[in-house]
């Protein structure tokens, strides 16, 4: 089979290819992130690039305009190399380095708890002690071992602390080469204490940990002193694995074949490795003074992670390999830090309740709380926790990543160009907005999605169930080969010389993830037979909480009309429980006994949610008993 | 360095090797099993080899006579090449594979206790259960590996199970393709069970574990069906670290140099990884099949086996690394062997009571007794342990290799050509023997020399102290350049045409080595309050006491003037506490709290011992009252 060589501009950068292969496997190879909804199969249209020089052969996609093809655009997973090739990845095509959830970001709207959640002042996932032994007599000969054991015992009360061969074959040398003064540095997982080094003297060696949040689109990464529990820096990046499509069922189907498990696998790796390298270099310490790692991801992104087969999360009843999974070490899942060093995964508790939730859980103290509180992580999927110290009862919507810009062609997430807020005049003739950042808009976030139903509903330019009304007459307002659509900026006024518009087919869709996730929270309510008022606080987690307008979202429904006050933001609570669980054995603990307490509402099981999603088809209900502080029109 | 090239005859190996490196590494690097005692300080004279072709520079050992150099002979250890060598390894100068205890030799003089130890049928190391899973429904979609582990909790009962990374990678798949019948396997390593593997169906696949005794002479490996329980084979060879000396201290100090500690544990390895060829071969199995390995050893023999520092144990207060060794992995090891098979090792209680002992305390049922047992293992060294369900007191003395046969210019082990009975006539006029195999005679093993030393005595060759008395006029009494010898064997009926002698300063060593045997014993007693009289049982373990004239022992002094019918033999207890421990984890349990429950008595530390050697060295001893049934002469 011939092989062509691809260079990619700006970047620069070299891949071979057979005549066979896209040109979307050499920008893989590449490692050029790009915009992959539909993870290649042709449908999404995102992976334009140009041509600049040389031959392909692209297959008819439909989705380029003839323009765009005489400009020289290609979709590079749908174009076979003829020849050697030239190639240009526009920005609009890339996947940007884009903003992640960190903490130091812009205050949203909702209140943000800032506290460290519930307090465990414990043992780490790992410790270095110093110590100081009895030096062998002839009226103590007890070996080496055991004599630092029963050190160990009685300077911390630690039971069940085991040697590592390797320790062992340098501790009698250590010992006495510190002249009986040892630095030790023990891995304590679950069931097990393990001495997995020992120094001579008493060494002032620093030890990191890493909190570790996996998430679908996003990955982000805390680097902490265990010594101190402190924080020394944040970073965040796209998941590598949105290459091979944006939502997790792409990503499960894309696993089944062995090469596209190793591909997803490695898509991972990269990505917190990346971090990893990215971190250690700015804070100036070395990879291997990482010596734990914990990780929080939903559950599919657990097992692709770490290579364990996820193929019947999707299929009926939806059973994940493993719900917990056990320490392993960095060597053998391939994380460039110590070798040794333990990563452990936070539990989760069924196949689309991962240990990111039970992470929240425990972060929020929901567990530990006597009021009745209600968990709404609203991400590529919707996720949500019910409950208090008697009784937790979680499910999960397929809410779609409408809400974080997927599924709409101007959609993206909350970075640099997003219309973040926006106000319709009534009759749809004047358009306010900011975007984030103040600079021209490039497109519409989630918080703007929302307020943009509100306000297009409100201005009445859509009824109720998200139909245009054909008698305005707005010039924003305008029929396609594909329905209408309104414009909420005008190529002049864009950041990238398109018009920014929102389609019935995308109101829509956006109304029937708001259905999904209101029809969730009732159907939680149902199982357990309370009603909304019976909810004395909500916590919403996720990049996506940060941006939202709370009353707006009640007026479209997607929220339940209680009283605003209640609401509050927790911001990136998968990482923050990761990070507890780095710190904390009692953390740990408490959430093994979270994933297990909780319990599974499988929403496609029952009728009750499809009854009470097609109620919430509408703006805000069908039912406006429901919504009794939203205005009808 | 100039290189030159060394071939071995009749062998047919070459070796290369570097102007300043001696032959005995050329030997060493051929794997060519040669004897040396003191492993290679230049000082035993038992590395003879003849020079064929080529030439040496040799260094005057003194130990070889001026009619050996004339025929070619060199010592390997001080020799170094100065051309290309043709080198001739003759029989004299080889370890051979030498008849080792195995069950089906021939029975000893003793009593054998044939039975199989207490009664423990619990589980294996390694185990396999066939299990059927309840498949997944909706109304039950726990995750495959809670599945997993309630099914084997409700069929076996087992908590605290666990899985591998390597395991959960393939779960589903296999769970799946098995129809919910699976075969499972568990490494049962306290205090965690670890599921290893698992296999679609209910396979028949074997399962061997393999119980090893590594003694500091001879290594001794049986394979077990971990199914049934039953033996399927057993092989002993000589330990190749040997060949860097006879005892354990001089094995020691030669691993005080990262090389000489990297040459012991590869010679350990090699040793017990040709025995596992060697018996999966025979048996016709893969060596992947065996799934578990238990040792038994002394402690410097497992700290040299595992590449633990040992130099601790020959400095007081003889501290070793461990006495209680973590569970390994082979492949940690270099076992050649399934490559995640659990590797134990029983452990010990101090520096010269090792694992070994444990195994014999364990598999003997001392422990459980409710006599006063005195087990006694005399080998390269001397242990021994007294007591019952009560208590437990250990020591060992440095006997010295003498009754191995080390030491003694004609001494061997009990094999082949051995003379392992001899009786003297009065005057010393006249010698009858007879030997191992019926063959003429090459040696004496340690039972001969008992006899002999008791029959000297009685034919007063030699008096209470082992001086041979002048006025004998025996023809076999002779003096030479190092003293006076008695001849055992002339040349004309030997099987080696050199007369085998005993000299006095062999016997006046072996009377020490028998002294620190019996002076031992007292000091325990002496330790506990108890008279001589207060043993109910004497059981002799290892290879020296199966061919034991226990008459004749008590008649020297050796063991204590107490009934013959309160002796018996256990053979390789070591090994048969190994396998017990491979099979059964009330063994495992057993064991730990043998080792921990084990007082050791330091024989360095009072001056009891002292007192008590001092009036050992006479025949049978200084006090005669002690030995109320020996015929004085």
């Amino acid at each position: 089979m011939p092989t062509f060589s691809v260079d990619f501009l700006p970047d620069n950068k070299r891949a071979s290819l057979g005549e066979k292969e896209s040109i979307l496997r050499a920008i893989i190879a590449a490692g050029i992130p790009l915009k992959t909804s539909c993870g290649g199969r042709g449908t999404c249209g995102q992976c334009r690039v140009l041509l600049i020089k040389g031959q392909v052969n692209s297959l008819d996609s439909g989705l380029l305009t003839r323009e765009e093809r005489e400009q020289g655009y290609i979709l590079a997973c749908r174009s076979f190399p003829e020849s050697d090739l030239v190639l240009e990845i526009p920005p609009e095509s890339r996947l940007s380095e884009h903003q992640v959830v960190l903490d130091e970001g812009l205050a949203g709207l909702l209140p943000e708890d800032t506290g460290d959640g519930p307090d465990f002042a414990d043992l780490p996932l790992y410790k270095t002690i110093k110590l100081v032994l009895p030096e062998p007599t002839p009226a103590d000969p007890e070996d080496d071992l055991s004599r630092l054991l029963r050190v160990i015992r009685r300077e911390t009360g630690l039971e069940h602390v085991r040697p590592t061969l390797e320790m062992l074959r340098v501790l009698p040398q250590v010992l006495r080469q510190g002249r009986w003064a040892v630095t030790v540095s023990l891995a304590v997982s679950h069931p097990t204490i393990e001495i997995v080094w020992i120094e001579p003297g008493h060494t002032g060696s620093k030890n990191y940990g890493l909190a570790v949040d996996i998430g679908t689109t996003t990955v982000v990464a805390e680097l902490v002193d265990l010594e101190s529990g402190s924080t020394v820096g944040v970073k965040g990046t796209y998941n590598r694995q949105s290459l091979f499509g944006d939502d997790v069922i792409t990503r499960i189907i894309h696993a089944e074949s062995p090469e596209g498990m190793r591909e997803l696998q490695k898509a991972a790796l990269d990505t917190v490795n990346n971090l990893i390298e990215d971190l250690a270099r700015e804070q100036g310490i070395k990879q291997t003074e990482i010596r734990a790692v914990y990780c929080a991801g939903n559950t599919a992104m657990t097992h692709l992670f770490l290579g364990l087969d996820p193929s019947q999360i999707r299929l009926e009843p939806y059973v994940p390999a493993a719900n917990s999974i056990p320490a392993a070490r960095a060597e053998q899942v391939g994380l460039r830090i110590h070798p040794q060093a333990r990563v452990q995964f936070v539990p989760g508790t069924a196949g689309y309740i991962g240990g990111d939730i039970t992470a929240g859980v425990l972060f929020t103290g929901i567990a530990f709380s006597d009021e009745l509180v209600l968990f709404l992580d609203i991400g590529t999927n919707g996720e949500m926790v019910m409950g208090g110290q008697d009784w937790l009862i979680s499910c999960a919507c397929s809410a779609g990543p409408a809400f974080e810009g997927g599924g709409v062609r101007h959609g993206m997430r909350a970075m640099q160009g997003a219309i973040e807020k926006i106000k319709i005049t009534p009759g749809g003739l004047d358009v306010h907005y900011s975007t984030v950042g103040g600079v021209p808009p490039v497109g519409i976030c989630g918080s703007g999605l929302i307020d943009a139903i509100a306000s297009l509903y409100r201005a009445g330019i859509i009824d109720r169930s998200g139909t245009f009304i054909s008698d305005g007459d707005s010039p924003r307002l305008r029929g396609t080969a594909e329905g209408k659509e309104f414009v909420l900026a005008w190529s002049g006024e864009s950041g990238h010389f398109a018009d920014i518009t929102l389609s019935e087919a995308e109101v829509k869709n956006l109304i029937r993830s708001k259905a999904a996730v209101y029809a969730g929270i009732r159907s939680m309510l149902h199982m357990v037979g309370l009603p909304l008022e019976a909810i004395d606080r909500v916590v919403i987690a996720g990049g996506f909480g940060r941006w939202i307008n709370i009353r707006e979202s009640i007026n479209i429904g997607l929220f339940p009309d209680i009283s605003p006050e209640k609401y509050s933001y927790v911001g990136n609570s998968s990482l923050k429980g990761a990070r507890m669980a780095l710190l904390s054995g009692k953390a740990r603990k408490a959430m093994e006994e979270i994933a297990k307490r909780m319990t599974y509402l499988d929403l496609s099981a029952g009728n009750t949610f499809m009854e009470e999603f097609v109620s919430a088809l509408f703006i805000p209900h069908t039912d406006l008993t429901l919504f009794p502080n939203v205005e009808s029109r």
